[in-house]
């Protein structure tokens, strides 16, 4: 039996509600998509809830639904995955913590939360942490550079625990708090008894920096702490190619994405000119799962667009309608090149309402196109409304279970 | 309030897919149900996904979930419900393996996974295994002939594990394996242990059985060992009439099947000439299931048709389009004896395309019959394509509780 290629595509943020500058018209309903209204003539169509219905998603949670993982049971909270994303390689059961440089001062009392929100000199400074503090009671302890302020503080070691407080007080003019363990156990008392060592070696050596020196002389704040909050431990991600047989390419550009595939196993790229913004370059994106389309090395080709989730952030409604039919040239490109005889679908992680500017609960549309007869639904628009008339009520975690159904990867369940 | 009997009838394979040469029908569409088409007018209509949205069904998980029970709970393997349906009675913790007769030289190296392919003498093999094995360090071992070569081996005893590695070799010229622990566990070492006394022991004595002795005068190839795969830890499944409150009776051929009826505790019949083939003698089952349904022992009569499931499996679409009329036959034959003053509900336990010949992931119609005026869906034929416009979206796992809604015979969830 013929095995098909699959080509998954996520809008992230995708879904949207009615605008009123678009007439009471979704972005969706209101961008012209040529080639996706094509393959809707030969697909399945509905609507997703990424989590379950009315659950605002993350996109990390929803991107582990969406490749098969319950969430409930791989996701201990966003550090972890924050940490992913800055691009540390995490072992099972590893503690991650989000952490911000902030100011203090001699008497740990915060004086800045993001040390003056400028901050040009993190990446030095995290290299200074990592170089300078190694490990703590056997705990090894790593610093990746985020966005901005941010830090992701991760501890390995033996015998560590998530069950522990924040060093980040979450308010100016408070103290850096001691971490506490929740519960009793001995490894949350461990875990807490090295993150408070950690909040005086870091201030050490943040404080004694060279580079904070030279903040202060140009009159900045020191960036002399990093407050830490959101302890996760990690749990280990399997491979897709173990659990769902998948050989599997991602092209994308959002560090967090690139994070959870590149622990699925899965090839990630990047490819010139992609940013993982509304400036990203279409056509570098579609060139390169072309390129993965047509190699033989993967059966799954997972392409990212984040433009549409960026624009509903900053409430941008032409750009979401401009990243819609971006996302739409951009199929047509790969039907130009590679044709449709392969298993497409096309969904988003969540919704981001333009006018909200901020994840929603609603449902998403998904439309999965199968090259071969099946019952395929008679839905004329791919949109938030004409989606409803669609069979497809499902979850996330159903989407790898289609898709690996209808390109004949699946194996029975039973005899 | 009165409760309502209830007829359940599975289609095995029941769903497909449009075919070509029915002019892009579906069978179900195809095919001429006039009873079918008069119970629609008071159903509630739509499809059902036996598991789960994309996954593919066995004929064991489907009906497990159909039957109210979780498959993820109740199933841990083939081997348990092939057993089943072999005739094994299974305590809960038993351990059941799949087997073949196989043929080994004396090295122990296979020669012929499946003894030549052809075994007459197959029950009477099994027989002298019965006989001349017992019992192996405290532990039972059972043998049951199952289809053509096909043997199933059951282990009964204490502290028995699943977490054991097959003896099959999967290949021939290999040398039948040592199984070996899975896990560390001292359940796993002891089954492994025995499990590999038992290949000595069945080589005893099948290699000096007079039949296999005879079997090589005559040029065939000995069937001196049972190669067995897939442990599988039996879970006792509990019983319809203490779980649901319905006593059942079922009306079905197909060895699986009554397996696993049997084991819910239902009294299971196969009238004469039912045959679980296309061949099946509707007239006795119809008969059968009306004097099931005019009795007043049972609550709930299960009417299950191999034969849909047959005709897929060898490709034979217009035996598929015959079937699906001898189902609806049935159905009138039972509307003419017993009336509709009943629960009707007519699915599949999983799609069986006949074109691809094998299970699929597709969901399946169903249609639920109820006698008295609720909100009925308005479709008009039943079929994969119409049934999208019901109102139903729904799990094999839901069914029951529908069934046991419908006919009042339901206990509320709380106060």
């Amino acid at each position: 039996m013929r095995k098909y290629k699959i080509l998954l595509v996520i809008g992230d943020g995708l879904g949207d509600r009615p605008v009123t500058s678009l007439g009471g018209m979704t972005p969706l309903q209101y961008a012209r998509k040529p080639n996706i209204d094509k393959l809707l003539k030969t697909s399945i169509v509905g609507l997703m809830d990424p989590i379950s219905p009315g659950v605002i998603p993350g996109s990390d949670t929803s991107h582990l639904a969406i490749f098969g993982l319950d969430p409930y049971k791989y996701y201990r909270g966003r550090g972890a995955f924050e940490a992913l994303g800055a691009g540390a390689q995490l072992k099972h059961g590893d503690v991650a913590f989000r952490g911000n440089f902030a100011t203090v001062d001699n008497n740990m009392i915060v004086k800045d939360r993001r040390a003056g929100r400028k901050l040009d000199e993190g990446q030095a400074l995290v290299d200074e942490l990592n170089q300078k503090i190694g490990t703590i009671d056997d705990v090894k302890v790593s610093f990746y550079k985020g966005t901005e302020h941010r830090v992701a503080v991760v501890l390995s070691g033996d015998s560590l625990s998530d069950k522990v407080g924040d060093t980040d007080p979450h308010e100016v003019g408070k103290r850096v708090k001691e971490s506490e363990p929740i519960d009793g156990s001995h490894e949350a008392k461990r875990t807490s008894s090295v993150l408070n060592k950690l909040t005086e070696a870091m201030y050490k050596v943040l404080n004694e920096s060279e580079i904070n020196k030279e903040r202060v002389k140009k009159g900045e704040l020191p960036a002399n702490i990093v407050l830490v909050r959101g302890a996760a431990s990690y749990v280990k991600l399997p491979k897709l190619s173990d659990y769902a047989g998948l050989r599997g390419a991602t092209v994308a550009a959002t560090a967090l994405i690139k994070g959870i595939c590149k622990e699925l196993g899965m090839n990630v790229v990047t490819p010139p000119g992609a940013t993982g913004g509304i400036d990203t370059d279409y056509d570098s994106k579609a060139n390169t799962a072309i390129d993965f389309l047509k190699s033989d090395d993967y059966d799954l080709v997972f392409l990212h667009i984040k433009a549409t989730d960026a624009a509903s952030h900053d409430g941008k409604i032409q750009e979401k309608v401009k990243a819609i039919e971006k996302i739409d040239y951009v199929i047509g490109k790969i039907l130009d090149a590679v044709g449709d005889d392969m298993i497409i679908a096309l969904t988003g992680d969540h919704s981001t309402p333009v006018e909200k500017k901020e994840h929603a609960g609603d449902p998403v549309p998904i439309f999965i196109h199968v090259p071969y007869p099946i019952s395929y639904d008679s839905v004329e628009d791919f949109n938030e409304i004409d989606a409803k008339k669609g069979s497809l009520k499902i979850r996330g975690l159903d989407i790898l279970n289609l898709l690996l159904n209808y390109s004949q990867r699946a194996e029975k369940y039973g005899a």
